[in-house]
This record gives C-alpha cells, sequence and structure tokens, in this order.
C-alpha cells in the first residue's frame, strides 16, 4: 500500500515559528526522506471560512502567505502538493454524503469540536458548517487516500471520527473505497506547542507575541530581546526559575548541542546552562543573545527562500494553481470510487438501465 | 425579474394518486401555463440518501419509476429541465458554503426538522445529513435562483430558512447574487394531504393503501371498491358519515361537476351526492364505482403515456442525463456568483496577484 501524507494550515495568518517547530520543519524532513509515495499539504481555505465566513478577505489574503511559508521553509512542490482546498470541490461532494454516516450526538461528543466550541465563544450559536469540521476533515483525509497524518495529540478525537467514517462506508457499501488513516504525533513534547513570547500559552496576532517565519532579522532579534523571562529574577546572582521561563522553552525546542560549541562554547550542552541559570549568576541578556543566534541561524535561509519567492507571486499562485488541478484529478477519482460503492453513477451503469428496461418489455 | 420554479420528489418509491393531486397535477398545468420562464424538477436522490443511505438500491430502483411518472402526467422535457440531484455536485458545494450562515441552533428550532425527526424516529440519533437538509435544500432552490416553490404548508419553515439563508448571504457579502423565493401553496385544501384507500391519514407503501399511477386499471378498481367508508354504514338505508369517508375525500379530490353529467346524472353535484349519503338510502358501491369512473378517465391517459416511455427506458434516461447536464450548468454560473461574491475565485483574480505583487516588489 501505498505511503501518503495529508495535512495543511489553516490561511488566516502568517505562520510563526511555533508552526516551524511544531509541524513545518517535521513536514519537510518527511517530504525529503523519500519514504512517501505522496504528500499532500492542504492551504486550508474553506475551513477557516467556517468560522470566518463575515471575512474572507481576511482569508484570502493569507493564501500567499503561507503558500510563501511553505515554500521558504522548503516545501518543495516537486515532491510535495500545495493545494487550496476550495479548488477541489470534490471534499464537498465527499463530506455531504459522509453526512449520512455520522449522528449530530456523535459531533457533539467530539472533545476537540467542545473545546474549540470553548475557546471560539460560540456558545449555543456554532455555525453548522464549523459543527461539521469533523466530517469535513475526514473528507480531506480519505479524498487522497491518506495513510498518515501528521498531527497534534489535540487531534487525536478527529482522526478518531476519520476512522470511524472509513470503517462505516467500507462496512455499509461493502467495499475497500476508503482508507482508514494513522495519526502521526509529534516526537518532541516541547514542539508540540510553543508559547508566546510573552510566555502566554498561546501565539496569537492580536496578543502581539509571535515570531514570524517572515519577520526580518531585526525583528526577530527585538522580539528575543523582550521574550518573558523569570519576573523573580531581578539581579544576575539571584536564583533563576525555569518553568515559565519562554527563553528556556524555546531553547529547548530550537538547541542541539552544537549550537553551544558555536555560540556558547563556555556550557557543554542545555542541562549545564539551566543548571548554572538555576544556581544563579547568569543573566537573561546572555541567553537571549544565545537564543537570537540559533533563531537567526534556523531563520535565515528561510527569509533568504522567501525573498526570492516574493519577487514572483503570480510564479507562486502557477505553482498552487497547477497542484490544486492535481489534487483535484485524484479527489475527483475517489470520489468515482465512492459514487460507485454507493452505486449513485446511474448513467454509466449499462446494467442498470439493461435490468430496469428487461424488466418493463419482459 | 424571471419566473422560475424549483420543486421535485425523493425517489424513494412510485409516484401516487396523493402526489397527483397534492402536487404533479398543478405541476403539468404550471408548466403548460405559459407563465414561467424555467421550471425544475429535481429528483432528489442525495436526499433520499440522507435517511436511506443504507439502502442505496431503493433511491437508485426507484429514479426510474419516478421519472416514468413524471412523464405520464405530462412533465414535459421541452419544457421543464427534469434533473437529478446528484448529477449536479455544485448543490453540495453550495450546500457547504451556506452551512457557515446557519447556527446548530437555529436548525434545531426548525419544527418541520423537530417533526420529521419524531416521524422517522431518529431520536438523538439523526444523522448529521438528515439534520442539514433545511441548508441543503437552500442550495437546490437558490442554485436554481427560483422565485416560487410550490410545496405543502408543512414545509413553510423550511422555506423560511432558505429566505434566512439569501438574506444573510447577500448581506454579509454585500451582493445581489442569491435570490429569495416564494412559497406557492396548494389551492386546493383537500389537495394537501390525500389519506390512504385503508383512510389512515399516511400513504405509504408498506401500509399497502396507495393507489399508484402506475397501477392497472384492474387494480385501481380493486382498491376503490375496497376503501375504507363509514363503518357505521351497514345498510343501504343507514345514514351515512361524511368524516373520515375516504371515497368522499376522493370525491372532493377528484370529481368535477362534468363528472356527474357523464357518470351520474341523477345527481347534479357532489354536495346532492353528500346531502343523499348523510340522509340514508345510497349504497357505497355506487358511490366507490363513481369515484372508479372518475378516477380511471383521469389515469387512463397517464398509463398510456407511461406504456410508451416504458418501452425505451434508455431514452428516458438519456432525458434525465440531458436535463442534469442543463441543470448542472445553471447550478454552476451560480455557484460562480457565490465564489465571486465570497472572493474565493483566487486564480482568476488579477487584481489581486498584482496587489500582492506590488506589495512585495515595492
Amino acid at each position: 500500500m501505498k505511503k501518503i501524507i495529508l495535512t495543511g494550515d489553516r490561511p488566516t495568518g502568517k505562520l510563526h515559528v511555533g508552526h516551524y517547530v511544531g509541524s513545518l520543519k517535521r513536514r519537510v524532513e518527511l517530504q525529503n526522506s523519500g519514504e512517501f509515495d505522496e504528500i499532500y499539504i492542504m492551504i486550508a481555505d474553506a475551513q477557516a471560512l467556517t468560522d470566518n465566513f463575515d471575512n474572507p478577505e481576511k482569508v484570502r489574503q493569507n493564501i500567499i502567505e503561507v503558500a510563501l511559508d511553505y515554500l521558504s521553509v522548503g516545501l518543495d512542490p516537486a515532491k510535495s502538493t500545495l493545494f487550496i482546498q476550495s479548488m477541489v470541490p470534490q471534499l464537498t461532494e465527499l463530506s455531504f454524503y459522509y453526512m449520512n454516516l455520522v449522528t449530530v450526538a456523535r459531533v457533539q461528543r467530539n472533545p476537540t469540536v467542545k473545546s474549540e466550541i470553548q475557546m471560539r465563544g460560540f456558545g449555543g450559536s456554532i455555525p453548522v458548517g464549523f459543527f461539521c469540521y469533523p466530517i469535513s476533515q475526514a473528507a480531506d483525509i480519505t479524498a487522497f487516500k491518506a495513510t498518515l497524518v501528521p498531527v497534534g495529540e489535540d487531534q487525536l478525537p478527529m482522526l478518531e471520527q476519520t476512522k470511524e467514517i472509513v470503517r462505516s462506508f467500507n462496512r455499509i457499501y461493502n467495499c475497500e473505497a476508503l482508507v482508514e488513516p494513522d495519526i502521526m504525533l509529534p516526537d518532541n513534547d516541547i514542539c508540540r506547542r510553543l508559547p508566546g513570547t510573552d510566555g502566554k500559552a498561546k501565539m496569537s496576532k492580536s496578543l502581539g507575541n509571535c515570531i514570524y517565519l517572515s519577520d526580518d532579522e531585526k525583528t526577530v532579534q527585538q522580539k528575543i530581546m523582550n521574550m518573558y523571562t523569570d519576573p523573580t529574577h531581578i539581579k544576575v546572582s539571584d536564583p533563576g526559575h525555569l518553568e515559565g521561563n519562554t527563553v528556556f522553552t524555546y531553547l529547548d525546542a530550537f538547541s542541539k548541542e552544537e549550537d553551544f560549541v558555536k555560540y556558547l562554547p563556555e556550557y557543554k550542552n542545555l542541562d549545564e546552562l539551566k543548571e548554572h541559570y538555576t544556581r544563579g549568576g547568569l543573566g537573561d541578556v546572555k541567553i537571549k543573545r544565545f537564543l537570537n543566534s540559533i533563531m537567526q541561524a534556523e531563520l535565515e535561509p528561510i527569509r533568504a527562500r522567501r525573498k526570492e519567492y516574493e519577487k514572483d507571486i503570480a510564479a507562486v499562485y502557477d505553482i498552487l494553481r497547477a497542484d490544486s488541478d492535481r489534487a483535484r484529478q485524484v479527489a475527483e477519482a475517489t470520489l468515482q470510487d465512492v459514487k460507485d460503492a454507493m452505486k449513485i453513477n446511474y448513467f454509466a451503469d449499462e446494467e442498470l438501465i439493461r435490468a430496469q428496461a428487461a424488466k418493463y418489455q419482459g
């Protein structure tokens, strides 16, 4: 069986370093591993519209940003299909038929749906489109017969819903049209949810606490130098705390042993640095500069690639158009399998027409 | 503004005389009135699958039956577009976007949804697809920019939902892409819900109490002669009751004054017949024979046309295919209007690409 990956992002803003360590970096590694037959990366505009339906301009303007971020981190249209969700209408048709296989009560029990409703403050006024997200996601995943979906642990209940739909469909229609996907969890705990530079658990544009992949060198440096550390660590000699200390959380996510050799040779590794910090006598500025060196080195090639792609925006749209065409073809093939299984391809079904004709002429 | 009709039926069985007096007869009159620019008659297979998803064969086998019934009663592909819902995938795409404009709570308040859930015994296990029926119906209606939807009074809340979606869409996206439809209620109260031949309020295949348009002469006669009348009317001389008397309900729906001249000249009209019946002295057999004469006269040309169409089932599928193609084109044009209004036609939007390019080169 082919090894196929489906993943993606909602185009509601530029991607930041949280996206990078949480998913993009791994995605590029998987792409370049040569272990996968097909990789689909979806810019989920239709999904983003379910809770931004009154602001399609926001979604529209951010598609190119996400595409530029994708290309900048090294996602390669020669190896991965980078497509726009709304350009694959087959996904809505699959959703429509899958909606028959899931009860309202089942969606209401979905923990991810529950917590998203709470997070977005929908209360009783949740739009049906947003409510049906787990079903729409099943359409996205199964349309490409994805075998592996790299997502965070919080998405486990969503993937479980996809598996249920696949099993129901194949059982009810006595077929193997749909493929059950596996989840691929992040291999590094710390990368799952990088906090904002202000120490808040959630990075958000409105809080102004994100370091974007597209931020220039000076902006990144400023954000790092202003990062939240330990409010009780007032004098250098004071013992510092690691718990909730954003600089150390970022070092956990970004630093490697070779970075110490390169930028901070007086320490062998992060454990030694942490030990000194907690003991007291190590100032925040020093570790922030160290983090800055590491992050600038990681972000510099990404920025350079972005600059290149920014020179020809039309060419980026051409990539998205070509890849969306390709995605549409794949989804159309799956949709045909689904309709064949449900036997709703009447006009193509010569046997049906023959049998019914015989019934009336007999 | 064009006058456009959208209506249709679920292909879950052959159509019966209840469908005929309740909607089909009127539909043919409207078609032949020349007052409408476009008429779309939808065989709602996708809708039927929302509560028959585990039995697509039933839906598949009944499409041709409904099509034959349509053609038999005089619906004319030269004047009306007779199409199959699932062959117009644009409808699922419209549904998908409309789902953003309706809250879960709003659907739950819909009285038609409430009563259908009760009628079908779904309880807590209502499938999402069935739950979303009001939204899917809005897609069906608006896709063809229908101005008039001839349905029963019980469908008023559904049409209200469509109107709400139209108003929300046009307001949010500041456009006139969608047209608000009007409901066209049956002009004859009695025709809204013809009872079964056993006197039960609901005609249903499983109760065996329907007279089908495709029943042969003898079958129709048998069903009429066995019709439920008045169990207290034992001897001819007994006074009879009209309340719940199926034969009289059918006479209300089918008989005209000229039928008395032709088949029962001893009475001037239905009022005289009813008067005699309630007074006593008029036997059931006599009125049943009268009803039979009337109904056979009405059904005979329908049966004759059906026989003709049954000779070439493939040709009927050709009609459905051609009309579904036409419906698809119309729905596609509306979908483009909708996407233009939502500005999700990125690749076609040269201004967007130019503006974004300028931003990065500026």
